[in-house]
């Protein structure tokens, strides 16, 4: 019997709970880390506030963190992996800041570290993207990879106004209180540099990423980009030269991906394109990639091991895209990059980035 | 450094002795069952016709079949189990016939058999949907998993005949000059009922899966059900009591995967929906899926097991669908089950199979 420690009994942390306990017969959850011992009803006399009785207990071989936030469980996954735990956690923000430190920690130690739910919460996009990147050569990658957004976004689309769909969205649990991470890209950001450095063996320094908030996108934008025979989505995306957070004109499958669900789209030298689709959150989706990475180390698979040294170059962004634009002022547009126009929005021709003025532009979105 | 054999030098066997050579620096190709010698101008000296030399040489530890066919390759794939060969195969035909027999000879031998190239091609439907089985109930699994007939169809889409599309696909070597075994749905129902094993985790007998040929599809259909709001694509199926291949009325993704490109959907207890799109084709993307079979074995990881031992109970279908119909006698149709009529052309309420007169239709469509 694999005995685990979760740490944090959240929603995915209890769902991890929920799934190992009814589905893994080689696998306990022996302990659990959490403040709120009320939630001893739910799982038992299992839980404790105090994590040196977990990592001093030789019979726990994995810790699972579910807690969320940046300092603190970075520290006690440090401290996991230091005393010989096989670490599995969905939290995007330790493993885009600490990718390189926390990969060559946890082969000092000879243990695992999986990350499955850190991007695309149910969608199995890292285990595939690290046997795709094993063989290939990864060209370009780019997702829907934030629920909330995606489900504001699916309601414009729907018609809403851009302040009720955000208010649901709250309501429903999708969106914080304080939805700026979201809506400012700093979540997909996060998850984008984790694929990245899977995807080209490299470091990443997540403050370099570009990233467009979407929180200026209003109704008119929705409705001048479909008239164009686009749909707006916001996307991450990761090119040679450029990896970025920003709105984006999109067609084929990507219009169809709503709510919270999550598309991500792998270029590959020898796959050619593929696409992994799935719910981005949820308790059971999120908790279920968690419990695969569990399962992978029982079995005693293989380990993803990290060998970049180098840092991802982001250079230049020369290439030609058509752009969505809504300006403060057309008459200082340049005539030749419009390809249409209807009062103060604008779809352009071909154009480089260097050939719009950002500074007149209140919104705007790439096509793919 | 690992030593493998590779049976058949054709298109996908090149491609995996091109992968493997180029890209992995552990394993060697170190022998090639083919009769024709003179590939050796590709590969070597390496190429052997005696399948003795190759299960007698002990320092080969992995056998890759890519020839096709079914008895043959059966004899060879037992031979390499019972000398302790790990096997990797493409092989559908023999995979769905003797899935159950190839899994227990592998058991007994103590060796792994992989077999993700043989559905979808570079679709790595195989190892996600062994994941997902392993620690959810899948509840339905739908898919375009044949090129040769979803390359028709995206043809008549685009307005062509249905004998142009065909000599097209046999042009560019999509198609055999025998077109039955993809037009009948022969070679979907059986990566259908690979699938449906591994769902189920029970034996599928391939002579009881249902399928209904594509070949008598003509542009009025594609037109017809265009106006509905459909598309018309030939998907294999696997529900609860049903598991077959048809033409069917889609909406959403799947309009979207053209030509040679499958999209495998999969509904699970936890996951929600899953979906899997990449090229169902071609050297290359067919050589990396043979490819990462061979890493996952060199690296050790626990090779999929199959401990069903019952057969699937295929029932009756009691579900209540919408379908196409174009039928021979409009006035034999009964009027309360047609939602919309153009002369033999109907699009049905929802209605049961049993609810149609299968000897009055010339071709139909179901929707999903």
């Amino acid at each position: 019997m694999v005995k685990i420690a979760i740490l944090g009994l959240g929603t995915i942390g209890y769902g991890v709970y929920d799934i190992v306990t009814n589905r893994l017969q080689n696998v306990e959850v022996k302990r659990i880390f959490d403040r709120d011992f009320s939630k001893q009803e739910l799982v038992g006399n299992i839980i404790t506030s105090n994590f040196d009785e977990i990592i001093n207990d030789e019979e726990i071989s994995i810790v699972v963190e579910t807690l969320g936030g940046l300092d603190f469980p970075y520290s006690l996954i440090r401290k996991a992996i230091q005393n010989k735990k096989h670490v599995v956690t969905a939290n995007k923000e330790v493993m885009a800041k600490y990718f390189k430190d926390l990969m060559l920690l946890k082969e000092e130690n000879n243990v695992s570290l999986s990350f499955e739910a850190s991007v695309g919460g149910g969608v199995p996009i890292i285990k595939n993207l690290i046997d795709i990147a094993n063989t290939n050569e990864v060209t370009s990658i780019s997702g829907i990879i934030n629920g909330t957004t995606n489900f504001i976004l699916t309601k414009l689309n729907q018609g809403y106004e851009f302040d009720v769909a955000l208010k649901l969205a709250q309501e429903l649990g999708f969106a914080e209180a304080d939805s700026s991470y979201d809506l400012d890209g700093l979540d997909m950001l996060r998850k984008i540099s984790i694929l990245a450095s899977i995807a080209s063996n490299r470091i990443v320094d997540i403050d370099k990423v570009y990233h467009y908030s979407v929180k200026n996108v209003c109704l008119d934008d929705i409705n001048f980009v479909k008239k164009c025979g686009f749909n707006l989505k916001y996307l991450a995306s990761y090119e040679k030269n450029f990896i970025g957070v920003e709105p984006t004109l999109v067609k084929g499958m990507f219009p169809f991906v709503n709510d919270e669900y999550n598309l991500i789209s792998v270029d590959a030298s020898n796959y050619g394109n593929l696409k992994f689709y799935g719910k981005g959150a949820g308790r059971y989706a999120t908790a279920n990639a968690i419990v695969n990475d569990i399962v992978d180390i029982v079995n005693g698979n293989k380990n993803y091991t990290f060998t970049g040294q180098k840092e991802l170059e982001i250079g230049e962004d020369n290439n030609e895209y058509i752009f969505y634009l809504r300006v403060k002022d057309v008459n200082l547009v340049d005539k030749n990059i419009i390809f249409r126009q209807e009062n103060n929005q604008i779809l352009t021709k071909n154009i480089k980035r260097s050939d719009i003025d950002f500074s007149n532009v209140l919104f705007y979105a790439r096509a793919k």
